[in-house]
């Protein structure tokens, strides 16, 4: 058991000592994060969240107090008392490196046995390990900066959005379960058996009501959940920035949208945005990209050669186009010589991943076209299709022939694959864009019918309301997607807020009315009372933070982060529970055999 | 379907208008309050979040926009262009009340039906009704001002945390079921088959594992669950404003509080509290309030009178105290004539809510001593009585004779019942008090074992250590609630930070070790690599806003609150669900007959 505080109080922290204290008499406390015992000498780095400073014990102490200074160890938790002087070596290494404290008092607060794990940096230690023992991890200055941005980065954004007037008003976790959308997270009912809340995939409903009530500017950073099967930087529970304005259109979201980004960027990465961010059409950034989150921070865009080889003798194309296919391709421009025909087969292993049933490939080398396909083409054929990708000496030209979405899919993710292969993406640069006009629906062909592609409550442009139930694939959505470097930081739109409207979207969507009212009704009968025109948008806060913390991994970014199989390798979650306590939720296990 | 706002944008809120725009030209938008049709004159008093403006239509404009004017009826949604000008007749009531707006375009952008609800306040309209079209609820002014106040108080905790260096962690929602405390809400896992989250009571466990993990001052506005049965106030989803420190101890945690609470009642109410806030060990508020979250707003405290009738001829008395009971009383000082037979009685069927099983009562009047008990009683014994209880010509002494417990309930409950009926309480009277020195345990009669009073990882007084195992119902806690006006604000405690401490602690709650290991493994875990001293508080948001908005239902500050029976009468959750969502959650319905 450890020594008590006593009438110690922590005067100082440890990273915040400079030669300004000299001669101060402090109190620190913290975790030493090393000792070394020179004999007559005891050095011990002492750490606490602002950093790190060097105390001293030496032989003008008592020799209890030396003795006691022997026993400590890493991450021991102690309290010293003592006076700063002048470092005699100073260490330029850390701010701190100028000063040390020469102890007059010590008290070990807690003992520690060997932790598991390092408490260093970049440590070489599997993410399994460092997940169960979270709170050593945690003690990283690395997980300590990134939890310290996340609340920086929840703080800029809330001092602007109260700054503009907009209310945080929090909406609930136990909500009903939605029809539409993906899967939710159940919540058995005690008190109303048989039935059951879900939590919320976002607040969108409820923002929306707020709207229908007054409450003008909503926001809310909030936890919504999604049970899906988790992808690498999913997590079942994810933080969410809402926002919800009233009496607005896409121009005055967006506006104030880049206002709140550019202060974000200002104040986490001293980074001035150019504003107005670049916008794209969702059909721009498919034929360019393809993808409706393009990262702009480099070429390699996709080209369409389908009118040119509609009927080539090459049949792979010809044959292709004709069931309704295309043919596009991407010039790696200037790369040809670094890759090897291996190298051009990873490719096209890579590609098949997206459903691509090949990659047909031309090289423009020093010796002239080396293609396996050249000698299915015409010559004619073959200058057009160079011509079209600007084709010069030194490219690899890529080229994919399917389903339009397999072609998209296919080159859209190639091009960032590549990218990233021949690490041609400059650490600092910055690319947003505004992506607009996306299709209001896909069509799903497991359901054979029409789905919103954002959510059924939102708005189709006004030019092609017309054409909801004629050409419902013709029409585009007042949505819009923020896209930075490739990555969907947030999405929105304006919503429809008009009964008759959203009843023609339902029913385009397939529903009958009576299918509406049980799902939505209690939207639909609050556009009865005066809704105003409203819109808004979702930001992923833990993108956002991954972004300003140049972080790869989601889970480096929260505190306490699930598996990718949805458990916490910290306290066991999810676990067994006694069949009594389901049976208060009139439940029980179905189990499969 | 509604106008659409073309080319309109907002330039002003109704609400902020005054003398000195006038002449500007604005834009306004908002609901029509109400429309005053003059055949010709239309005036119309338009509302948004920020307050109502009138706007004039008069001859001077076009007639198809004096026609449209005439269409707009209550709560339709409306843009008004038009220029501010002096009101002829000044209406006092509203900060507006000195200008209006002479329309010059007017656009309908959403029509209502007649609401189902007026939106003024104090409408004497069912809760049910308003939970119901809590859309429209909301737009009363005095909701809009709790949702607005209820932000503010956030944002005024969270300026004073963040600077002083606390830092907000998001921890998960998605937890380990806990075994001890109240009944956990279940969320069934799909991909770990048979097993089970829990949404948290509270982030307790997490917020002592980001002590651990060297977070130093942590702090999280958070959604907490109990599925408990609701008593009125209760909610099964409650906001806690939940705060962590490092290397605290009691002192330390109060005096920050007390400067946060300063804080917050000088910006939300400008009320300057005077400091230090006033103690009171739990053993006080006992005997002097009969309970421990106190009412210091008036007297008619508790006087024990059992020494004087242990041995009385009346033997509802002194049989009560021979078997461990007690006996003590209240003065209603001066309100002897306020109190009828008919009355008495009332109070005596209030009581026995508690558990008394009668209410005696000794009124002092000016013809002397009327009392059902004085026969009973002897001069002596009757002398003694009165003056213990401080009586005087115009008392009404009151009695509860029972074990401690329902003595406490009974008195305790009855003295704040008794100062609502009398309406003596000030309605701007502010009491806080910290109360301290709370019991470690409680004896639970059903499971025949102490149970933590506030939870297992509480800190025993250093004083009482020795204690634990031999007379555990003496060990106080360093635990400490803030109470305001006889309402439990918050509390917290200093926690064990020593597993061997930690492990004394389960054993005298009765677990084994192993029992122990199961369910708090992992913190027993994190406690063997240097723990520092911690400790902290949470404070219930909701109760709080209520607090600063002099509101006593807790539904007024909650946007979306369930009922008593935790539905949601707008949305109406809990609902069925597919039997097929339930098989992907490996669960089926076990219904009673």
């Amino acid at each position: 058991m450890g020594e008590k505080m006593g009438n110690l109080r922590r005067t100082h922290m440890c990273g915040d000592l400079r030669k300004i204290n000299i001669n101060e008499e402090v109190v620190l406390m913290g975790w030493v994060q090393k000792k070394r015992n020179l004999g007559s000498l005891i050095f011990a780095d002492l750490r606490d969240i602002k950093g790190i400073a060097q105390v001293v014990f030496d032989d003008t102490i008592s020799e209890e107090l030396f003795k006691k200074a022997e026993k400590i160890k890493s991450e021991y938790v102690i309290a010293v008392k003592g006076k700063v002087r002048e470092r005699e070596s100073i260490n330029k290494n850390i701010p701190t490196g100028e000063i040390e404290i020469l102890a007059s008092e010590l008290k070990i607060l807690n003992e520690s046995e060997t932790p598991p794990i390092y408490i260093k940096d970049n440590d070489d230690v599997s993410e399994n390990m460092r997940l169960k023992y979270r709170y050593l991890d945690l003690r990283k200055p690395s997980m300590q900066r990134n939890l310290k941005a996340r609340h920086k980065t929840g703080k800029i954004i809330r001092e602007f959005l109260d700054e503009n007037n907009f209310v945080e008003v929090e909406t609930p976790m136990l909500t009903k379960p939605t029809p539409e959308g993906a899967r939710d997270y159940l919540v058995p009912s005690r008190v109303n058996e048989g039935k059951f809340y879900a939590l919320p995939q976002s607040p969108q409903l409820m923002k929306q009501l707020l709207m229908v009530s007054g409450m003008d500017r909503y926001y809310q950073i909030v936890k919504c959940f999604r049970d899906e099967d988790l992808r690498a930087n999913r997590q079942p529970e994810f933080t969410q920035v809402d926002i919800e304005m009233s009496f607005v259109d896409i121009e005055d979201i967006i506006e104030i949208n880049e206002k709140l980004l550019y202060k974000i960027f200002k104040e986490m990465k001293g980074i001035e945005l150019e504003l107005p961010i670049a916008r794209m059409t969702y059909n721009e950034a498919m034929e360019r990209f393809g993808s409706d989150k393009p990262d702009l921070r480099f070429g390699f865009e996709l080209k369409d050669i389908t009118n040119i080889v509609a009927n080539s003798d090459f049949k792979v194309f010809s044959g292709t186009i004709k069931n309704n296919g295309e043919v596009r391709g991407i010039n790696i421009k200037g790369y040809e010589s670094s890759f090897s025909r291996k190298d051009i087969s990873k490719l096209e292993n890579y590609v098949k991943t997206f459903g691509a049933k090949g990659l047909a490939w031309i090289k423009i080398t020093d010796e002239g076209i080396t293609s396996p396909i050249a000698k299915f083409l015409g010559e004619n054929e073959l200058e057009n299709i160079i011509s079209r990708m600007d084709g010069e000496k030194g490219d690899l030209l890529l080229f994919v022939a399917d389903k339009p979405k397999v072609v998209f899919d296919s080159l859209g993710n190639l091009r960032v694959e590549i990218a990233k292969r021949l690490d041609i993406i400059e650490k600092d640069d910055l690319k947003l864009v505004w992506i607009t006009e996306f299709p209001l629906f896909e069509y799903d062909e497991d359901e054979e019918r029409y789905v919103a592609k954002h959510h059924p409550f939102t708005h189709p442009m006004e030019e092609d309301i017309e054409l909801l139930e004629t050409n419902p694939e013709k029409v585009r959505a007042k949505a819009y997607d923020i896209v930075i470097n490739g990555d969907e930081m947030g999405g929105g739109s304006i919503r429809i807020s008009d009964s008759k409207l959203q009843e023609r979207m339902f029913k385009a969507l397939g529903f009958s009315m009576e299918e509406a009212r049980e799902k939505f009704g209690f939207l639909l009968e609050a556009f009865k009372y005066g809704t105003p025109p409203h819109g808004g948008i979702a930001y992923g806060f833990d993108r956002l933070v991954m972004l300003l913390t140049d972080t790869d991994n989601i889970r480096d970014v929260i505190a306490f982060p699930k598996t990718q199989s949805a458990t916490c390798l910290l306290t066991g979650a999810p676990a067994n529970i006694d069949s009594e306590q389901l049976k208060e939720v009139h439940m029980k296990l179905d189990l499969e055999k």
